[in-house]
């Protein structure tokens, strides 16, 4: 296998190129058209040693984002249930990832999102192709409104974050979970599969 | 008056250490128990001063954030017709600012409000004492449930801001206006004047 030298030795700083190749190439291109390939020929690694650090394309994007969670595997359980209380699933999720210990680190990765380009498309990469597309795909959502749908959801989502976490506006910041769950849920919810006339030419997304 | 001494002569140093000095006492006390007085003397000028320069605290303070707009003149025209469709204005009114010229200094300062604790605090003070607090008060709502709808709007529309232009998530990074309102109205809507069972005792408001 190729080795990029560096000044420390061993797998560590082997892990740390391809990180932060993974970082630079998902921004740069997109999830989608990011390859293990790509990513490993700018940290000068072979494509093997980075399949065998950190598996997948996923899970390498995970790692480069210092995700707490997967939303592989929590995003399916999330959205499963009546598909008429989803919105209120997905509020109740997000607050249970950034009420966390893990969430620090989340809020953290969204506040420098929002103030560097560059990691801002990182976080619309994962937000889209990581949680979004999955929660869409989860409810069966009309494939031709999926992608609106899904922005609107991030616009709600987002905006939670930020007046709870980053700006702490009250009495938002301190509300308990289920009292947040139940102003916003409903919200999410016309997002998710309400009507939107003057969005769609349909109104009931079938 | 008293004059602080400072390496450039003239009035653009006296303005720009007040305007420092208002960014410090209204991000540390938050906009209500920020005084002239206070703001006068962090900046070493006499109080007189400060008015002769920018007027009123508000006035001061909308110069200290180098807003493009004055909320005391353009919330009260977006809030002024049907009350059921405050919501929809209140979409077109912000992204008419932050689309406008003028908006994308709008855009940085929020982007910058992210990523620092203490813009943090400053953009907080003026969406909540500058904007929100005159959107309900319009509106005639219920000073009980005042500041819990206002937050709440706030995080639709931060959320906005974020995915729009910030995010910059398509489609609603460039979805048409009205759209927009179309979609995220109703929303804002329904924390300005809806039911919120499980957020307040009363369904109605009242």
């Amino acid at each position: 296998m190729v080795r990029r030298s560096g000044r420390r030795p061993g797998n560590q700083d082997t892990k740390q190129s391809i990180l932060e190749s993974a970082r630079k190439v998902f921004a740069e291109r997109g999830f989608d058209k990011a390859s293990i390939r790509a990513i490993a020929g700018e940290a000068q690694v072979d494509p093997a040693l980075v399949h065998h650090y950190f598996g997948t394309k996923e899970k390498l994007f995970l790692a480069s984002m210092n995700s707490p969670i997967d939303p592989a595997e929590v995003i399916p359980k999330a959205m499963a249930g009546p598909p008429e209380e989803a919105g209120e699933r997905l509020v109740r999720l997000v607050l249970g990832v950034w009420d966390s210990p893990a969430g620090a680190a989340a809020v953290a990765l969204f506040r420098s999102a929002l103030s560097n380009e560059w990691t801002a498309r990182l976080m619309r990469e994962f937000v889209v192709t990581q949680v979004l597309r999955r929660a869409v795909a989860e409810l069966g959502i009309d494939e031709a409104q999926a992608a609106t749908r899904a922005a609107l959801v991030a616009t709600q989502i987002a905006g939670l974050a930020v007046v709870r976490y980053v700006l702490r506006v009250e009495p938002v910041a301190s509300a308990p979970t289920e009292q947040l769950v139940a102003a916003i849920g409903p919200n999410v919810q016309r997002y998710l599969t309400g009507d939107l006339p003057g969005v769609f030419e349909t109104g009931d997304g079938h």
